[in-house]
Order: C-alpha cells, then structure tokens, then sequence
C-alpha cells in the first residue's frame, strides 16, 4: 500500500473499490461513492469511458510497445504535436515520462544539463514553497516541502531550498503579523511579499548557482493556495532578472482541473517547463509529460549533444494513443468551457459551508477546493496533533467515506478536506458532495 | 526523445515503427525487423498479443483508475499475491511503481527507512558495481554506476559508492593482472576477488553507514556480465556478515530472461528484496514492482508506523491486470521451460560469431547476450573513442537495423552488441540474427 499506516487495518480490511462510472465509484459489497477526488486529481473524464478502452486496445494490438531511445512512433509524435500545440508561447518541446515524480526529475535535470551546456555550470539548486508536494522519487522528493515525508530519507540530492508558499488564510503568521488579508490590495501586498522571498532566496544562495524555482500554479499541500493577485507575475519578473527557470508543476492543475489546459494559461504567466502526469491521460494509462521551450532545446541540438535522460515505458504507445483521445474528447464534449461555466456554482455550493462553526476556510479554483477545519472561526486557531489525529483521520475520514463520498482529509499543512471532482461533475453532484460534508462536519464539531 | 542526439536526425529521420507482431516489427515504411531486443529487454511474450489488449480492454472499461493509497482493488490484489508466490523466500511484500527507475527509488527508500525504524539511522549509503545501469531518477542515477550519465545532474544523491563489476573477459585488467580466467577455477577465485571488493567498501565506509547492496543477477550495461560460480554466494554471507540488504535489481533479469520467474532463483541467491519492471507486463502497459521480505515490512506494521512514500500510477489497475494475464501466459505457454530448453541452442548459434576476427567474446545466460567486439582478439584491445563512434554507431548500428535487425550497440562500456529477443524466439530466428550480425560485422571488420 502507498502512504497507508497498516496497522490501522489490522482490524477492518482496505477498502476495495471494483468500479468506476461517471462520476461515481463501487467498493466490492456495491455500495456506491461519490467520486470527490476525481481519484486522486486524475480522473478528468470520470470513470468508465469505452472510447478509452476501445482506443487502447486498438493500440494494444496494433503496437503494444516500443521504447523513444532512437525510435519513434506515432501516438507518441501526435501526442508530442498536440501538447506542443496547446502549450503557452514557446514551449514546444515535449518529454514522455511514467509519472509527476518523474516529469519532475526530467525538468530538474533538464535545468542542470541546459545550465551546463550554456556555460553556467554551477546552476543546479532550486528554489520551491514550504508544504509544496513535487512527487516522491528522491530528486522530486528533495523538491517536496514537506519535512514528514523526506527525514526518513535523509541524506537527499542536496540544494533544495523552501519559501514561504501563498497561503493568504495564514498570512499574519506567514509575514509575523505584518499582513492580514482584508482586501484585494492586502492581497496583492501579501503576493508581492511571497515572490518576494523567491528573490531573497536566490540572493542568499547567490544567483549563479540557482537554477529552477518550481511552483504549482494552486499549490495543492498545504490545502490548496491559488496565487495571490500580481504573484506569477512578479515571480516571472525575478527569474528573469535572475537567469532562473521557472518551472510550473502541473501535475494536478493541467489538462482542465482550474479550467484551461494549463494552469499557467489560467494565471497568465509564462513558464519555462511545463510537468504533467495524471489528468494527461484521465488516469486510463500511466503516463507524464514536459513541456519545455525552445530555448531550452537549443543547446541540445548541437552535434553529439544529448539529453541523457529517458525511462524504458516513457511515451508507451497505449499510454500516448489514450492521451490523445482524452484530449480529443476534451474537445469535443467542450470540458474546459464545463469547468469554467460551472466552478462559480461549485464554489458558492461549498461556500454554505462557511456558515458552520468548524469551517475557517473555502478556497480554491475551477474544479479544485480545499477546506481549511479550525477550532476557532474567529482567531483561526487550528487543531493539536491529537485533535487532528482524533478528528480528521480517525472520524471525518471515515465517517466521509462510509456515507458515501471518497475524497481525502489532509493534514500535511492545516487540517483541509480536498475536492477536486470529475471534470464532468454538475451542480447535482456539486449539492450532493456539500450534503454529506455538512451533516459529517456538523457531527465532528461535538467532538471537538 | 530519450537518450538519443537530435542532430544526428538532422538530416535523416527518426525511424517510426508502426506495428508488432510475434518477433517482428515493421517500421512507418512497411520494412520488417527481427526484434532481437524485446523493445529494450521488456516484450517476452512478443508483440500483437491480442489476449492482453482485451484484457486490458475489459478492466478499463470496469475500473480504469483508482490509486492504492489507503485503498485497493482486485488486480492489484491477485498481482501482489502472485508474485509473492513467486518470489524467492520470504519476500512476500509488493509495492508497485511504474518504472524500473521508481522501483530502485523504492528499494532504496525502503531500506534507509528500514534502518531508521529499526534503530540504526545512520545506515543510508549503497553500493553497487561500475558501469552498472540501475535508472535515472536522480536517486537511481546515484547509485547507476556510468559517470557520463551522471556528469551533467550533480550533485546527485550522496552517498553511493561503486566497486568493481564481475567481467571476466577483462579480469586482468581489473585485477591488476593478478587473475587471468582460464578455467572454472580461475573463475571462481575472479568471483571471489570481485565479491570481496564489497566487503572491503563496507569496511572503508564504516558497516554502521551501508543499508544495502545494489546488484542485477547480470550486469547489462557495459556488456552482460553473468556472475562468477560463487559470487552471489559470497555476497550474500557479506551481506549477512554486515547487516546489509542484498537487493537483486531484476528490471531486465526477471520474467523468464534468464529462464527462470526471477534471477535469483536462476542463480540460487536469497535476496532481500527484488526490484522489477519492464518484462512485467512484457511492455503491453507501464508497471513496476518492488518485492521484499517479511522481515522488511515488519517494522511498518507498528501502531502509526508508515513508509512514506507512494505514485499516483503504481499498481495501476490496467496495468496490473495485464501482468496477471502475462504472468498466466507464462504458464499456459510454457515461457520458463522454452527458455530454458533453447538458452543452450541461442548461445550455440551466437558464439558461431567467435570465428570472426572481431568478435572477442560472447557472454550471457537464457536469452540475454552480450557481444564484445575488440580490435585484437588475442590481445583484447578494445576500440578508441573515435572508433568506437565511427565503428559502432554510425556503422554498425545503423546497418544491423538496414539489414533488419532491430538490436543494440551499446559503448557504456567497452563496445558490445546487446540481443535480448523476445522469450517466444525459437532457432530459426536466432539463425537469422546470426546472419545479419555476420555479415554487417564481417564489413565492420574492413573500415578499421
């Protein structure tokens, strides 16, 4: 089991979930679940979609397999083509890996191997937020802000550094009480003071040995923080300035989870790389991708240069031919215009929330929310280690679930429940998700 | 692409293969090749197979997608069980990843993790052999033994360390000319020599520091290196002497390649842990998996006890019902006993090439080979880096795939032809590997 505590199923058995349709899932006694995790940020078209199938299988029987080391073939060239395409400005380089952990490593070592063959051979640390999660292979991990998941496996690749991330619900703490977020302009002042410590960091380290900052356009652990206003723009600004690469980790927010293809085309900003996994492919086949720019293919393109980097299922040809239909059906059922016409009616339908006692916060975008749990509305005071053992995994998590709705109480940062549905989720499923969070979240506050 | 020089495409196309079936593939042109590499080291039941792509058809259209964090679902459960089974000894244990490169990642995480929980947390470094590939996520990167991989992503994960590999061709020279094999007997003092070198690196690090050692049954890279007689026996009592993990790194050795489920077993070892990938599936959908023993998971089964660490994408449902089927197409085809039956007929029909004045050595075990090619057979001498460039790759390589062998020529090391065909090949198409291989190295012969 990944990131499972055992012994907490000694006595009662994992849940085993057999099927998938829409937006809902079945475990093996056929009860039924309201998918609010869209699995685990993957799911973009929901479950049981027989296009997908049909294409992979014809896939399967025409070619099944055949590595890009030398060699191409055509899902993986359309796909490349497509990416390409949708991509924001110059980014029109594409890389296939198997995983997020993975098209992290790939954009990492793209930086070093770019600084190198540029003359900048001492650009190699990176720069990302505290609490942020870049995946868990030990270069993705070392990027990981969080401290849990990587002292186990300390020593790490060195020269990683963590800033503070855009958590405006904690701004007071974040800025030792200088701000507090009351209005839009607050909000722009908190913004410039977060892109602000990137450029402080990069100072610290010294300019000439920093290569990449990496950044998830809504950093997803922690409880999910949108950008303040003004905050990729100023971020952009000082990777400029400095010569950094600025990295949009896209694992989660890509592929129409904020809306748009891309999370930085959400947002407005220009990243170096793109990384991508999970919602590529609607999590029918394993598969990552990154998108990087022209310019930083450059140098790669001299004789006997070469990227010396590739992974044996990276580009599978079922993998890439699914992409692709994923994508076309994008197209053709119109899901981003979905997300966008349909985020401000999930959002006020989350928002009733607020009006209970254990809700401090709702944030989010498009398709992608989290909610902030707190003892005290008023002061923000959050829970202990014991209360949220108590109460977020040991009753909410479970009392969530066995009324029927799969999604996932984190406490990596704050205590937050994470949504982030199916794309094709409508305003029943919408009612139906804030439904069983009430009745649960009514219930935990008499335990507190 | 993945380790490939675009400007060598400059002028001339990558090749685009377009479909496969049994030991053929055809490229975009409707030209057909001998697969002799298995895609790279991963089709063993062939191409076309079209009981796995409904296989994979009928579980995607059931549940496509579900991660196994804190959950599970049936094929991930029956594929788990089944290669407990399998596996040797005590190592009941499977975590799934999607890639050789995230197995490593996981084996090593596991053990460091392994150390800390049981009270010695200053256990973390690896060992493993030169030129050794074990992946290149920046943690499999540390411990893969071949500098120019690694040159262009430091600093890397510290503390890997790398001994001598088990290459009896150059023993001489790896030895300091103190063993020449010339018999069993030399062959096994060679075994003992290199085993020793770990033993004597355990030392020089300080034991309190080595969690494990990292080893394929055969070394690929550098030139299928199959273990001396004692080897893995010596090993394994190192191992043991120290409170080292023994990992048997299988990513290409498992799955019938050397004729038996797992190398270990072929070569009569007990590992720790086993590490897999690519024949898994024989290439049909990405998977990976990472077997350890009871003893290993018995510190995570305290009470709040975790290993921290997960893929979205490991255990995937597709993808591990397509193992399942490959796993029982193994036993309804008998792909263990062919293997083994025609090893010796494979071997027979390659070491043909011996009479060829630049064929040094042909090594390897079941269908997995290595052919050094020298300079001087009597001598040894091995091809400079201008030659080996002219020679190998922009001669050798590109006219076996012209004649219609789709293979390898590999320079990691010492310059060696890698055939690994798909484990349904029978004689007449080792025949024909021989025959184009005789005839483009026969040529070769006159352009030194």
């Amino acid at each position: 089991m990944h990131f499972t505590q055992h012994e907490a199923h000694a006595e009662k058995d994992v849940p085993i979930m057999v099927r998938g349709r829409g937006v809902h899932l079945w475990d093996a006694q056929g009860k039924r679940y309201i998918d609010g995790l869209a699995g685990l940020f993957t799911s973009q078209l929901g479950h049981g979609r027989h296009e997908l199938a049909e294409t992979a299988a014809t896939q399967m029987s025409q070619l099944e397999f055949m590595p890009l080391w030398s060699y191409a073939h055509p899902p993986a060239i359309e796909l490349a083509q497509r990416l390409a395409s949708d991509a924001p400005g110059d980014l029109n380089r594409v890389f296939f890996t198997n995983s997020g952990s993975e098209s992290v490593e790939t954009a990492w070592k793209l930086a070093k191997q770019y600084y190198k063959l540029t003359g900048k051979p001492s650009k190699h640390k990176v720069i990302s937020r505290a609490t942020a999660y870049h995946g868990t292979t030990q270069g993705a991990l070392s990027i990981t802000g969080i401290a849990d998941l990587k002292q186990n496996f300390e020593p790490l690749v060195p020269s990683t550094f963590h800033v503070s991330n855009a958590n405006a619900y904690r701004a007071p703490e974040l800025t030792a009480g200088a701000l507090e977020v009351t209005d839009r302009e607050s909000l722009e002042r908190f913004g410039r003071w977060a892109a602000d410590q990137i450029a402080l960091t990069i100072e610290a380290q010294g300019p000439e040995t920093v290569a990449a900052v990496f950044l998830e356009p809504v950093q997803n652990a922690g409880g999910c923080f949108p950008p303040p206003p003004g905050y990729f723009e100023r971020v952009r600004d000082i990777c400029d300035e400095y010569d950094v690469l600025l990295v949009s980790d896209e694992v989660i927010c890509a592929f129409g989870r904020l809306g748009h293809m891309f999370g930085a085309e959400h947002f407005d900003y220009q990243p170096d790389i793109i990384t991508t996994a999970k919602g590529i492919t609607s999590g029918y086949a394993p598969l990552g991708a990154v998108i990087a720019s022209d310019k930083l293919m450059e140098p790669f393109l001299k004789p006997g240069e070469m990227f010396g980097h590739g992974y044996t299922f990276g580009g599978h040809p079922v993998s890439t031919a699914v992409a692709l239909k994923n994508l076309q059906l994008f197209d053709e059922e119109k899901i981003l215009e979905h997300v966008r016409s349909n985020a401000g009616s999930f959002r006020g339908t989350l928002e009733k929330l607020l009006n209970l006692p254990i809700v401090g916060d709702v944030r989010g975008e498009g398709f992608f929310y989290g909610i902030e749990l707190v003892k005290d509305k008023v002061t923000r005071e959050s829970f202990n280690a014991e209360e949220s053992n108590r109460i977020l995994y040991k009753f909410i998590s479970k009392k969530l679930f066995e009324e029927g709705l799969y999604c996932r109480a984190d406490d990596r940062g704050d205590p937050v429940i994470q949504l982030s549905p199916p794309l094709i989720a409508g305003q029943s499923d919408f009612e139906g998700i804030e439904q069983i969070l009430r009745g649960v979240l009514t219930e935990a506050w008499t335990l507190i």
